[in-house]
């Protein structure tokens, strides 16, 4: 019998009502011939809760103490979803990540998992029963409790999925789908079938915000198909799969914007070898996170050296340069905390030519100032003005027709 | 150095002012030179909050799952309590039942201890860590979590003093010792130094309720010294030891009342082998807890059985029994459901004459009429009218100088 892994997040549990809900959308899939695994998350507003309790407490509390604490949430969602099903006629057994051999590193609140004993739920599904697992959690080799941070029940179901061997891993959300770009700001926006893991990965780091990164990463590691789909509607969602031949018809499958960015800019570095690991060595000290980085030489020996930041570390990321100047000799640093960037991603640049020039002549069309641009291989993003985000957005998804699914776009061609 | 072993109930650790206030008895404990075990139940009413969850979802759960949920309660605690230790400077670490490896039998809900592994608990003391300990749970041999029933924390307590060695197992609650009976009705009560196992254990299952009999019975097999103290007063509680020889020199210990009690008489049950057990067998699956029963003969083949149960129960009990009257040849049933047990307990019952006859008449000069009479080695019980249940319990208390602590009592003979 095939296996389903169901993903249920913390809003689609967050009650009695919701829990019975859920139970049925897995009883439905053994009627369907699968043998089904739930994963699923603290309810509702429990973590936080919780989180609240602690810093009563202690504005520091001990990480593996926090662990052992944010875990009760998921196990208690566990075993009242298994007494649902029970109260619904259907066989159920409830798993902590301990139970399940859901063996991590031991990084508490950012742990990563590095092994699953499957035996325990193979014999339970071979029972006839319905195995529910905890998310976000697991267990350290000196048996502590690790959680795996944000987005991490996710990573729970995508790696379950793969140590089970399932045939789909589905998530479901309050959104019914991913979309070629955030529907709240271009309206026309297209629900899509498929996605790639690689582009999926590009938005998600992006703020598209559905699913976090490392499961996707997990999800590519192993390739485990996965199904995001909405908790309240029965349609299929978006499939998030390693690439497929016809997504090399287009070039361009989504498109994002990340709003509340901040620029520094270091004019006149001293262009020598290790001064560029100075600067980022700086910043991860004092925990800023780098979203993109821009070089360009202006002389033999010297460069202006540029990235981008979440505004909020703006103001820790410019002490922890002032503190550098000198040493990497800089001549005058500008920063800029009005800025946004808007991003095209498609596994199909990799074989288009001229996708940079159409996006550059869109944003021109539309008026909007290029502060800056980077790329990889499957997205080339423009650093704009913040108040000219939306219409920068609107006009790269108008320029590569995101108002259509991509399975349209790739027949007209 | 000695080890002490900390319990703090529910009601001592319902918020984080409280939690705060049982870390600062553990921090002292230290500085007296202790190594530290703290063992922890669920905060306030978080157990009542999660079966009321579970009563939503499932009438009847899976007693699996209860476990599963309800020790997520202490697993709270625990963590908490480590964190408010750290915030105050002092290093802590907390553990599941899984986690100090606290094996029980699977009767879930239920559950009796087999073995404790004390290696985890010794390395983190040696490293100068206070060890917080999850009360109530424990995990069978298949990974399950199971829950140890009521007063579960105290078995914890006690079981893990035994396994580490400690050199005293303290008991904060919300009482301040154990007292010869209850104050409330007795207000010239006295509050005892010591008292053995055996009272405390006849004391306790007659609803004296300050320790549940399971955690004396286990104190008693591993020898551990109880200390039964006050959570808010720091003052010397109630030890609860083994026989001590100043012990001999009283008859009577303590005086208890169970109030709310019924009872059945079977008037001229056929004598034969197998009858008895016949009606005990009937009660049992009707899951009626039996108190006393007392039997007497009237004829070479007829005898009269009765028996005191809950008032609660007496509805269950009686139906019960009618269905078997028949096949004992039972001529009639009377049954009563306005009487109180009234007990006077003491280990120098054991030496001591006339001590029934005492109580018999204290009750006689009181005019208290006795329904019915049963004794075990260390106790002598009445059953008496319920509405004469408080001027008894008094007339006894005066007769054996319950006014005073059995050391005074001992020294005056």
């Amino acid at each position: 019998m095939p296996i389903l892994v169901q993903k249920f997040g913390g809003t689609s549990v967050a009650n009695a009502e919701k829990i019975r809900r859920a139970a049925q959308k897995a009883i439905d899939a053994t009627k369907k011939g699968y043998q089904v695994v739930v994963v699923a998350s603290a309810r509702g507003h429990q973590t936080d809760h919780l989180v609240a309790d602690a810093m009563e407490l202690n504005p520091n509390p001990p990480k593996r103490e926090m662990d052992q604490l944010l875990s009760t949430g998921e196990q208690q969602t566990v075993s009242l979803f298994a007494m649902a099903l029970d109260a619904m006629g259907h066989k159920a057994i409830s798993f902590t990540g301990f139970q399940v051999g859901m063996i991590t590193d031991s990084t508490h609140t950012k742990a990563r998992i590095k092994s699953i004993d499957a035996k325990r739920i193979h014999k339970e599904l071979k029972d006839g029963k319905i195995v529910i697992v905890a998310g976000f959690q697991g267990i350290d080799e000196n048996d502590n409790i690790t959680t795996l941070g944000r987005g991490g029940s996710d990573t729970t179901a995508v790696a379950l999925a793969a140590a089970v061997g399932a045939e789909v891993c589905e998530i479901f959300t309050d959104v019914n789908g991913i979309y070629t770009t955030d529907p709240r700001i271009y309206t026309k926006a297209a629900k899509m079938k498929e996605i790639s893991y690689d582009e999926m990965l590009e938005l998600a780091s992006l703020g598209a915000g559905v699913m976090h990164s490392r499961s996707i990463e997990f999800g590519k590691k192993y390739n485990v198909k996965i199904h995001v789909r909405s908790s309240s509607e029965d349609v299929e969602g978006t499939y998030i799969i390693g690439e497929v031949p016809q997504m090399e018809g287009i070039a361009v499958s989504g498109a994002t914007i990340q709003k509340d960015m901040a620029k520094i800019s270091l004019v006149g570095v001293d262009n020598k070898p290790g001064n560029a690991a100075k600067v980022f060595h700086r910043l991860a000290e004092a925990k800023v996170v780098v979203n993109d980085i821009m070089q360009t030489e202006v002389s033999s020996d010297k460069a202006n050296l540029a990235f981008t930041i979440g505004a909020s570390d703006l103001r820790a990321a410019k002490e922890a340069i002032e503190n550098i100047k000198d040493e990497v000799k800089c001549d005058s640093i500008f920063t800029r905390d009005d800025i946004a960037e808007v991003s095209a991603v498609g596994v199909g640049m990799r074989s288009h030519y001229g996708i940079a020039e159409k996006m550059f002549s869109a944003l021109a069309k539309a008026k909007v100032n290029i502060d800056s641009i980077t790329t990889s291989e499957i997205r080339i993003s423009c650093v704009v003005d913040k108040n000219q985000a939306e219409q920068a957005l609107i006009a790269v998804c108008d320029a590569f027709d995101l108002d259509k699914p991509a399975e349209k776009r790739a027949k007209k061609k």
